[in-house]
């Protein structure tokens, strides 16, 4: 998926959104948010915005000598979905269709994003509110046929998100065939996004493999991810795609099934997906499994 | 007033509002926003946000080769403030307080503001809505102390902001002084900001002296004013400023009585008055009077 323009006025409150979680120091947002507009005005359009998103927080992780701003958000989220997970593990054990249920509290999670949300935006009490209509709510595409997608066999690789929001994806990943799924998260510290150290506090990889794609990308730029990881992804039949940024970098591949599965949480990839915002999305992306 | 690093996100969105109202090529719209991104990474940040909004909107008609962009949209709002003119100088008449009222109703709007909002925050809808609740609405500052200030005598000077606002400035200018009341409107078309030609529409011109200010600033950029304007300002014992970008360039005037009446429409400005996002102003600014 290609950058919009629309991306322009985002790009800059997301610079300025995380100079301010890293430092308290203005001239040091001044900085960031200075470099991040000469980046911009000169930006190839043509690469998905999962590319400035990585030298926005690239740049702020040099500019603050802070390798890991995230790291307080992370665990507060990953502390939040921990102690909810009993409950949303009875509400998919005891739902008519656990399946559907994971699925869509797997997608509730994906509201866990501080590159497209702020604090402002979205904490405890927002997340507790979508749990309780979870069930009820409508999603773009159709949740039976990502189902069967899953039973076709093969070998399946999920690509996890954020984290909090991985905390969430066990859910699904519980209900999904382990002996032949392997989970992937990110190589090095970006945004709110689940490395290894996340996969492991969830118990994923008491589970599954687990492996970790080498790149600070806030999503899956393929020429950015190490070659274990690549050879996997090659390997895969199936790939499940949470989130926003995994959508952004991987919608135009075509030689592969991949499911997306995200909250649809700006304009811009809800008009790409055809969606209103806010929507839960399972969907493919160029390639009509 | 300075701009705030908050404000960089907004001048991205400006320009590409802008942008899209005067032209509908994408590569138009790319060549202005990227222009801007570039004018930003380096801005003064000492200056008012005016300053940038001038900028963007002086780039927008050069790019286009279209000098008056907001040409249709003024025409829309002038028509539509006129349809409303009786209802509301009805609702002032039939007040308890008319005066109170007008002042009211001349904030209510500063609400057709296209520098502030676009016309998805915005519209016809939107502005009957605020006029059905205007007289209920808190108004931070004190209008009573503002009557006051306007019945002391002296010289008093009317900035306008915008066309369509402009039909309701006229419900309070017809309860000024009229002998003693000048009334002052961009020299140039800039956004939707009201003009000689907007003046006489709302029959200002009929009532009282009217002038302009020789500038093409979104506001009152002193330096960059005709000698004529500049004249009657320093003349001025008493100058009512109205709107955000009035308030934005003569926050700081220490000299000078000046009162500002706006609709607080931006977080910035909202964070800099010490009010609520929407609230409507009646306030002093750097000189207590």
């Amino acid at each position: 998926m290609h950058s919009s323009l629309d991306c322009f006025p985002c790009f800059a409150r997301q610079a300025l959104d995380a100079a301010r979680i890293v430092s308290d120091q203005p001239e040091m947002h001044e900085q960031i948010l200075r470099r991040i507009c000469l980046l911009a005005s000169e930006m190839d359009l043509n690469q998905s915005p999962v590319v400035m998103g990585q030298a926005i927080h690239r740049m702020v992780k040099e500019v603050s000598g802070n390798p890991d701003p995230y790291r307080a958000i992370k665990s507060r989220f990953n502390q939040l979905a921990l102690d909810l997970y009993p409950k949303v593990k009875r509400l998919v054990d005891q739902a008519p269709d656990p399946f559907d249920a994971a699925v869509r509290l797997a997608i509730t999670g994906n509201s866990i994003d501080f590159g497209a949300y702020t604090s402002r935006d979205f904490n405890e009490a927002s997340l507790h509110r979508m749990i309780d209509t979870v069930l009820l709510e409508p999603v773009s595409g159709d949740i039976a046929i990502f189902k069967q997608a899953v039973n076709r066999g093969g070998n399946i690789l999920y690509l996890a998100d954020n984290a909090g929001e991985i905390i969430f994806d066990r859910l699904l990943i519980e209900r999904l065939p382990l002996d032949r799924l392997t989970v992937a998260v990110r190589g090095i510290p970006i945004i709110n996004d689940a490395t290894m150290e996340d996969a492991r506090l969830a118990g994923i990889t008491d589970l599954c493999t687990v492996i970790d794609n080498g790149s600070d990308a806030p999503g899956t730029l393929l020429d950015d991810c190490n070659k274990s990881f690549l050879g996997v992804f090659n390997q895969a039949d199936l790939v499940i795609a949470k989130g926003q940024g995994n959508y952004e970098t991987l919608s135009d591949v075509d030689n592969k099934a991949v499911f997306f599965l995200l909250k649809a949480k700006c304009p811009v990839i809800a008009a790409h997906l055809g969606c209103p915002v806010g929507r839960m999305i399972v969907m493919t992306g160029a390639h009509q499994s």
